[in-house]
């Protein structure tokens, strides 16, 4: 039998536990396995591309597990009352081949992304941080939130969005968090004073979320929302004045921010300065920026935390998703003639 | 939810309405796919290889179903316990990118492989068939044989495998359904005066379960064990005075039997013959050879067959492998502070 955890446990799994008691044990099997970076096998994504979105299939491996995620993005999928992006994965014994491990992603992603924000900014952000604007209230936003109090202690929230329904939805999402929470007028009354600034537009468009002359020197910007070709949200002026840092430079310079850089645009891999390899911050003036797509490797941290986590609770239950005839050489007999059923 | 059909289930439904009645239905939803070819989305398959053995994810989509295949191949697993394959599968919605339904596809991908096996054997065998050599009585083989009775009426079997367990285990799987069985003493006994001969050997390395000069004129040759680089089970000389027909041959050139072959070897595509834009077999003196590796629109159509045919019946269950939040743009809310869990 295959372990399974499905959305109800999940959700309970969160509830009960705590998102942020959740996030903060994430960050750290994420660290775990960005340290260990040459270990994974480092495949690219394969994309299904259709007019109507893309469905994507996400793994890596190291010598022990294998891991993928299945997920689309379909933009148009809230008007029609569906979710832009949905998930699940599952993780494999590699010795054997076996599946072991079921998943359902959409929440386990939105977790992951925002854990591996922390996993960054805890790097990178300027020393003494108190103040986070939030630049688009979508389905991201209250996850980055949490990640970056949980890490930082961050709980003053400068909020923008266009869509007031959507900072509506994470105030009421965020204030039985403890969160002090100021709704902005502007990208600039947001960044403005700002230590930390995120950005998590879902616009499908080569948008200017964040104008360069409204940012000043010393930042961390964590950019989570341009992650595909055609869609990126910070001017370009303002990704060449930052120190940038990126997961997998392979797929960042397709999917990031960098994609309008040249493709020799100086970056830093994020498991370098998590392994001590390379320098992160390196002055209180300098603008950092982590420009973040979602790389296969956090789902297989993600995958594998909630996997030691559950399994053996009643979190996880178990599906007959692989055959396992009595004689391994004899599938036949599972339906034989004599087969009682 | 997302439908589920499990192994549990998928036994209960094979057994109770016949496999022969299955293998017929999915010989005529594969004859459908393969007709409509230029529909699908050919990627390549996704391969993570350890010193182990492998795992790959094979996609494939139309305009409006998505799929793929999680199958590893582990050749020291049964030395073991563990089967050397084990599979499942998935169909998605390509509108709004969601998972619909999911089937363990250990058992369905030994019965595609037997329906494609039939469906190209209507085609290209000889005409009045009446006997079918065996090579190799491994996983594959009581799939294989019933597949070709379903569509060309054989039930004279002649049998070799190097290992009198697997044969007494074939006999032991096939008598109940009346074949007339005869054990072969070698390769050549077993395919004289055969009309179609299936090749189905489980060694991962290039073998001659098939010499040149044991075969006949006139035959059809059904080739389904050489399905991977250094796996390949027929004499190349063989291999060069037959017709070579395959599923894709970007493929079949890397996994086939005619990886052995130039690469501009002459092939033709089984989906041509099926649409009619190209000749099957042109003579009675003509050997045909079916080179089979498995490809994915294989596994879409059996995907889709068993939708079809298990919806709504207590075969599909369902499980909770996708959020769904009442409103699209409120992920949080799932596990939100008032959630009630």
């Amino acid at each position: 039998m295959t372990a399974f955890v499905g959305v109800r446990n999940m959700v309970r799994w969160v509830h009960r536990t705590g998102v942020e008691h959740i996030l903060a044990g994430m960050v750290e099997a994420l660290g775990e396995d960005f340290r260990r970076w040459s270990d994974f096998d480092k495949s690219p994504r394969v994309a299904s591309h259709t007019p109507f979105g893309v469905i994507e299939l996400m793994p890596t491996s190291d010598l022990d597990t294998y891991s993928f995620k299945y997920v689309n993005g379909h933009p148009s999928n809230p008007a029609r009352g569906f979710q832009t992006v949905t998930a699940f994965g599952v993780l494999a014994d590699v010795h054997n081949g076996y599946p072991r491990f079921v998943a359902e992603m959409t929440l386990l992603t939105a977790l992951r992304t925002a854990a591996t924000s922390a996993l960054v900014a805890r790097e990178l952000a300027p020393k003494g941080a108190t103040t986070m604007a939030l630049i688009g209230a979508g389905s991201q936003s209250e996850f980055q939130a949490l990640g970056i109090r949980t890490i930082l202690g961050i709980e003053d929230l400068r909020v923008f969005d266009t869509e007031p329904a959507a900072v509506a939805k994470l105030r009421r999402n965020l204030e039985p968090f403890g969160f002090r929470i100021t709704e902005a007028e502007s990208v600039q009354e947001a960044v403005a004073g700002s230590d930390v600034i995120t950005t998590c537009i879902a616009d499908k468009a080569h948008v200017v979320a964040l104008p360069d002359e409204s940012i000043d020197r010393g930042v961390h910007i964590n950019a989570v929302g341009g992650d595909c070709p055609g869609k990126t949200e910070l001017d370009p002026e303002l990704v060449r004045r930052s120190t940038v840092f990126v997961e997998y430079p392979e797929q960042t310079r397709i999917e990031g921010e960098i994609q309008l850089q040249s493709a020799d645009s100086p970056v830093t891999e994020i498991w370098e300065v998590l392994a001590g390899a390379a320098p992160g911050r390196t002055s209180d003036d300098e603008i950092t920026l982590f420009d973040s797509v979602g790389f296969a490797i956090a789902d297989f941290s993600a995958l594998r935390y909630v996997e030691a986590v559950t399994r053996g609770s009643d979190y996880c239950e178990e599906i007959d998703l692989i055959a396992e005839p009595e004689d391994p050489k004899d599938l036949f007999g599972l339906i034989g003639a004599g087969v009682p059923v």
